[in-house]
C-alpha cells in the first residue's frame, strides 16, 4: 500500500462502521413500525447522536490527512468523496429517526386493520446502503451500478403500498391520520435510497475518473 | 486578504451563485404549483442540470484549491464545509423538482377545490436558504442562528397546511391523490428548510471553532 492509503485506511473504516450504523438503524426503524417494538425505536434515536458525531470525527480525519499527506488530485477525490458520503449517511440517520417518530405515534392510536408488508422495501433500500458503502470500500463501479439500477425496484415497490393506502383512506376516513404516518415511512425509506444512490454514483465518479455523476446510467 | 482567501473568493462566488439558484429554483416550484403556470416549472428541471454541475465544479474547485495551497486546518475546515454545502444545495435542487413534479400531476387533475395558502412556508423556506448562504459568505454565527431558528416557523406553517389538508380529505374522498400531492409539496418544503439548517449549522461550527453541530440549539 502507497502510504496515503494506509492513512486513508482508518477514515475509510470510520465510514463503513458509520455506514454499518445506519442500515442498522434503517432496518431497526422498520422493525420498530411493524413490531410495535419500542426498544427498537429508543435504540435508534440513541443510534442516530453516535451517527452525527461520527460524522464529525470523518470531516476532521479527511481535513487533518490532507494537511498531512498534502494528497495528489487523485486522493483527494477520494477524500472529498468520504466527506460527501458521511454527509449523506448523515441525512440517512435523521430519516431513520423519522421512520422512528411514524412508529411512536402508529403505537399510541388503534391497530390498523389491514396489515401494511415493508418487508420487500426496506430489505432493498437496507442493502441499497450497505452495497453503496461496499462498493466505495472497493471503487468498485459495477456494484455501484446495481445500487443505482435497483432503486427502480423500490419505486416500484413503495408505488404499491402507496395505492393499497390511498385505498384504504379511500374507503374508510378514519383511517387517514394512520395512513399518512406510513405514507410517511415510505417517503423516507424512498429518500435514504436517493442517498445511497448519491453515494453509488459519487462511487461511479470515483472509479471511472470521469464525470458521471447525476448522469449515471446514460453512461452505464 | 491573504493568499487563501483570494483563491477560496472564487469558490465561495460560484458556491453562493449555486445557493441563489437554488434559492429561485424553490421559489419557481411553488409558484408553478401555485399558479399552475408550466413555464415555471421547466425553468426549474433545466436549472437543476446547472445546479448538478455546480456541485461538481465546486468539488473541484475545492480539491485543487487544496492540492495548490495546502491550507492550514483552519481553512482546511472552510473548504470542507463548501464541499458539505454543496452536497446540501444539490438536494435542495433535487426536492425543488419534486415539487414541480406534483405542480404536473395537479395540473392534470380537476382544479381543487379550496386555495392551499403556501405563500408563509415558500417565503420562509426561501429566505432560511439565503439567510444560511449569507450566514457562510460572512462567517457569521448570528445569522446562522436565525436560520436554525426558524426552522421553528416552518414546522409551524407546515402543521397548518397538513391539517387543513387531512379536514378535506376526511370529508371527500375524492381529494385524497390530490391532497397527497400537497402534502408533498409541503414535505419537500420543509426537507428544503433542513438542509438549509445542515449549513447554517455547518456556519455556526466554523465562526466559533467548535463542535456545535447537531447541538447548535444547546449551545446558542
Amino acid at each position: 500500500m502507497r502510504p496515503f492509503e494506509e492513512e486513508f485506511a482508518l477514515l475509510n473504516e470510520t465510514l463503513q462502521e458509520m455506514g454499518a450504523l445506519v442500515a442498522r438503524s434503517v432496518h431497526r426503524g422498520v422493525y420498530a413500525l411493524v413490531e410495535k417494538n419500542e426498544d427498537y425505536a429508543h435504540q435508534v434515536i440513541r443510534d442516530e447522536s453516535r451517527i452525527d458525531q461520527m460524522e464529525i470525527q470523518i470531516d476532521d480525519l479527511a481535513a487533518s490527512l490532507i494537511v498531512r499527506e498534502q494528497p495528489v488530485a487523485r486522493d483527494m477525490r477520494l477524500i472529498v468523496a468520504a466527506i460527501k458520503i458521511d454527509t449523506d449517511l448523515e441525512r440517512m440517520g435523521d430519516l431513520s429517526v423519522e421512520i422512528v417518530e411514524r412508529a411512536f405515534s402508529l403505537m399510541r392510536q388503534p391497530a390498523f386493520p389491514e396489515v401494511i408488508d415493508f418487508t420487500e422495501i426496506a430489505n432493498l433500500v437496507e442493502s441499497m446502503v450497505l452495497r453503496a458503502m461496499e462498493a466505495f470500500a472497493k471503487r468498485d463501479a459495477q456494484i455501484a451500478r446495481a445500487v443505482v439500477t435497483s432503486d427502480d425496484g423500490v419505486d416500484e415497490s413503495r408505488k404499491k403500498i402507496r395505492q393499497q393506502l390511498i385505498g384504504l383512506m379511500e374507503r374508510d376516513a378514519t383511517l387517514i391520520p394512520r395512513a399518512l404516518d406510513y405514507l410517511i415511512v415510505v417517503r423516507s425509506l424512498e429518500r435514504i435510497a436517493d442517498h445511497a444512490t448519491n453515494i453509488a454514483e459519487d462511487v461511479i465518479f470515483l472509479a471511472q475518473g470521469v464525470d458521471v455523476r447525476h448522469r449515471a446510467l446514460e453512461v452505464a
